[in-house]
């Protein structure tokens, strides 16, 4: 169960963004990659990511156009990603979000292009534009999002899954692999907000720790639904990463050992997050709702 | 032939951006991805890009160092587009720069991966670091190289070029993705030696000039070779477009035809680099080059 005030608080920002890309977005115009884009985009997910910026924009006072900003540049980063993952050559899958791949809906060369074009539109809009934040902010939210997004980030971390299958890892391998292919958005994503507002590098520092957590609960909860779920809940392939052999925290730790892990990553995460100003209760809400609903 | 000043200019600059390439890069370190990152972008090319970054950026005086990590974030995106251009799911090549391609020398996950690595890497390395340009002239670089590398530069260039194939295109259609899927970074190459300095839109604006009209070129130069060429001289496979019913410019005019338009874009690009500040002669004799040596 979503608490009532953090389920309005996410539809508001999923449908703030939701309007915020349809116009970032190229138009269709009868463009078949501006349409497949666009199919990868919009019209689905809890846009965890932007709402991770927002929420962490709002604590600081930041105002909500430039966090919008920011927020589309993350979710449109992690589609291309999304896209790119699923494609033959990585992990094969059919559906997303509860409907066919952009590679099934469209074809293999235009989800790649797609997935290629929303990589730099994520950097374009954090770049475009008048007003805050300050040339200097920018830069920094770009340069920590492309490292986010590159070799040391998502890019690593997706080599490093694909190199595990079949193999068993250690925890050390499991974390690190985690920490780079979902954590360094997410974490991105968290500490986007203190960025915005230039609020100084302990905050950034502890919305940070708070996202480093959050990260590495969403993947947990991502394996215990892999191994239970069904597809009609998650709209995805469930069971392929047991299927593909894949080395999981919740395989090495057993579903309590996992379960118990959860419960200690989130009374850190509120820990990190007490020193903050304002009132970041839907932040804490938000990280019982990965943990309980299995976002 | 090269002449010999121009041939000694880009051969400092293809050494000086080697090195800065490769401190870039991550290190190799037995890691996969960056193994295949460096495969793709060490050892080979003319830098033709990079040096039209340099050679501009002389003109107006601005300092080497900028120049030169704004010359290797371009080197980046176009060894990105490189290995996804000869995926099995767009082009199919097996060779590039007399090397087998990417996902030859290591697999198709494993070069996907490495260019959407190196195209977050072209843009972190132009927020990154210290001293000039000044932030809002770096923000502007990033806006111009991540359009031109998006769904209106590059990538569209691509799609439509995928969409050509066995039909006929007319004159407008084949400049329209040429100028996407070539021109687009070229363009941006040129202009950015301007933009490092600051120098105004009218200088901008020439070299925008001189860099659609070297776009071209290369792209008729590049048809002309592929109807003519053996692969011991471009180290790549020849007769592709042919054999897949690409329209090409030289398909429309005849190679005569494409000879009169070389010729006509090198007056044009020279009357546009007519009103430049400087000596612009390396540029002339790098158009004349493009158009002699089919480079």
């Amino acid at each position: 169960m979503t608490a009532p005030a953090l389920a309005a608080a996410m539809a508001r920002v999923a449908g703030d963004l939701e309007s915020e890309l349809a116009a970032l977005l190229p138009p269709e115009d009868g463009d078949r990659l501006a349409a497949a884009m666009r199919y990868a985009v919009l019209g689905g997910g809890k846009r965890l990511r932007g709402f991770l910026v927002l929420e962490g924009g709002r604590l600081f006072g930041t105002g909500r156009a430039a966090c919008l900003r920011t927020a589309a540049a993350v979710e449109l980063l992690h589609a291309y990603s999304l896209i790119h993952d699923d494609l033959p050559a990585m992990d094969d899958a059919s559906l997303r979000r509860g409907r066919p791949a952009c590679h099934r809906a469209f074809d293999e060369a235009t989800a790649l292009l797609a997935g290629d074009a929303l990589q730099a539109l994520a950097f374009e809009v954090l770049a475009r534009g008048e007003g805050p934040p300050a040339p200097a902010v920018r830069l920094r939210l770009l340069r920590e999002l492309a490292a986010a997004a590159g070799a040391a980030g998502m890019c690593g971390g997706q080599m490093r899954d694909l190199l595990a299958e079949g193999r068993s890892l250690d925890e050390a391998a499991i974390l690190d692999l985690q920490a780079r292919k979902t954590g360094a958005l997410i974490r991105f994503s968290c500490r986007a907000g203190a960025l915005l507002a230039d609020a100084g590098e302990e905050a950034v520092a502890a919305l940070d720790r708070y996202g480093a957590r959050l990260g590495l609960a969403f993947q947990i909860s991502d394996d215990l639904l892999d191994r239970e779920g069904a597809t009609r809940e998650t709209g995805k392939d469930v069971g392929r990463d047991d299927a593909a052999g894949k080395a999981t925290l919740v395989a090495l730790l057993g579903e309590e050992g996992a379960r118990r892990r959860l419960s200690a990553l989130y009374e850190e995460a509120c820990e990190a997050l007490a020193g903050l100003p304002g009132d970041a209760i839907l932040l804490r809400e938000l990280f019982q709702f990965v943990i309980d609903r299995r976002m």
